[in-house]
């Protein structure tokens, strides 16, 4: 019985965070289950989008406090644990950003401090329009400064450390406004929006979503001079795929292209 | 007969893309006509503000789909023509920033791939409300990489990634909310408004409003200590200038100034 | 008599610039007095958060042009003057993000120029939605260099340059809606809007926030991997700490942390 359920339709796999009794926390064992999906949808060549969603009341709560706790009994005071926790942590959250797939967050009930995060980390977001965004470690003393950094680079920064100091919510609705999710839509929507984004996105070449992936967060970090070598090299790569050449004929002779690898 | 037309109004240059039958598409001819343009501008005291715009029914589509597949028959496959398009379509989009001008967009029907960063590029745009904004090559197989270098640096990030792998089409009033424009206005006002904004950025001390731009883009890539640093230079150097000793003498005065070198 | 009033309710402290004949302008005297209270809050441990606001008509209008121009009468023209000014000015507002506690901007009226930057460069800001903000040194013909580093750092990219070359005055609301500010509240709410944000920050765990806030300014300009590392060895310095032990053992057994430094 796993804790991290995977379905593929198509060209989408599903991955479902299912302990909906720990609100989906990211235990140790539910950061292995996501590690091990995203090695092995790093080497798929099949899969396009991947959905990423939550069973029960919650997308994610967060770390497991109470896991997290039992740690402090070692006789470094759990200090060797944690740093081994984040290290996990950090790499699901950047591993998402590094698969060939976009991933699609979709997202209901609450989201909090590492789940926010999730959130934060994921190319895409969809939300039910009542779910609630916070980074509220700071409730229990232990400030968010893992998830500040993928939140800081979706949001603006006055907002994200209003969030980050208060422990408040924030509605689907503000979120998508400050470009934390793409969209709020209702709850009875959620799955279909969210699988329609999915398909939009399937139906394109696969591999120049691929290589336009990774330059996105590659260039964002670069002075521009250097995004502009660097993607311009991308573009002419791109160019010379045999799909692309028969997309922008097909597209100059006003037809749809016939993609052979796809 | 050019293609790229240019009259000048007081301290305004009007340059306008005049291919209507290719959408104004980026042709190396029109990247051509927009370097030569940008050459002369970046010697020359007397014009205060640029307006770009494109005739026809839209603004600007991107590039020259034809012309870049006619390109495949060289023995490269065109690998050394497109390196070399890249290149100069970046000295295009990067010199409207390097020019001591205020650029303004003045935008209308789509403004899709490259013209979609032409837009981005600009220093601020205008758009008639019923714009369409893109950056579909995903649609042909081709990755908006180098639009997305100047689109993802004026909007938050899922946005611009929606946009990229979507290739679905962004509204005017979207835009504006997200920052890649700075106004989305009815279409009859469109000239007018566009017009207004030349005009008051016109009227201040053109050597303080250069000395500004360079400093506004060269500061953004900066750490915030060193941006700071280099800020101070500028603005002790535009303090020394003999028309701003006039505008801060006036101010205290409360009197108009009088600018002797405008 | 004290240009710059101090009183303390609480972990609270209230600072007030107090020469509302200049708008509260951030003369010599201004700048000294406010860096004063910098460096006795950045050694202290009883506060917990710094509201700053101006009495009279403005929240604060920026540098005082009299006594700058008075500057211009030394041998160099008051190029070094000003060169010290600027120094002393950029280790104010850089010395506000590097205090152990929260600062919250509460600004009514008017904040122009570098009273705008003072703004931009509190942690949190909270306004009275009559209160109009502007970066118009252009307009006497000295481009806002100095104020554009937090500016730029806190909106969209376009709707900054456009303020720096108008001169405009851009609404609350509308600061609100870019990140400039966190909320625009009526005016007769101001004091009591900010005070509740005030409190809600000084219930938290003191030494949580002053490490969350030292890591977030200082991760926003690392790349993500360094942000990541940096941020990691952050958390995990906190959760070793006695009153987060009791904070993360209180939410496990879904009691209130007794917290013993506070």
């Amino acid at each position: 019985m796993t804790i991290l359920k995977r379905h593929d339709t198509g060209a989408i796999a599903h991955l479902t965070l299912d302990t909906p009794k720990t609100l989906n926390a990211l235990s140790d064992e539910m950061l292995a289950a996501l590690q091990e999906q995203i090695n092995t949808l790093s080497i798929d060549t099949t899969i396009k989008v991947v959905i990423l969603s939550g069973s029960g009341k919650a997308f994610c709560a967060g770390h497991d406090i109470k896991q997290m706790n039992s740690a402090r009994s070692s006789s470094d005071g759990g200090k060797s644990y944690y740093q081994d926790l984040f290290a996990r942590c950090t790499a699901v959250m950047t591993g998402l950003q590094k698969l060939p797939q976009v991933v699609i967050a979709q997202v209901h009930g609450i989201a909090t401090a590492a789940g926010c995060q999730l959130v934060a980390s994921c190319d895409l977001a969809i939300a039910a329009d009542d779910t609630r965004f916070g980074v509220n470690g700071v409730n229990i003393g232990l400030f968010c400064s893992t998830p500040m950094v993928a939140l800081s680079r979706n949001i603006p920064r006055k907002h994200a450390f209003e969030l980050l100091t208060t422990g408040k919510f924030m509605t689907a609705t503000r979120a998508a406004e400050l470009g934390l999710i793409n969209h709020a839509v209702p709850n009875t929507q959620l799955e279909a929006e969210t699988l329609q984004l999915a398909n939009t996105i399937a139906s394109k070449l696969a591999v120049a979503v691929k290589i336009g992936k990774q330059a996105f967060y590659q260039q964002l970090q670069m002075p521009v001079d250097q995004a502009y070598a660097y993607t311009s090299d991308v573009i002419v790569e791109n160019l010379l795929y045999q799909d692309t050449i028969e997309g922008m004929t097909a597209f100059a002779e006003k037809r749809t292209p016939n993609w052979e690898k796809e």
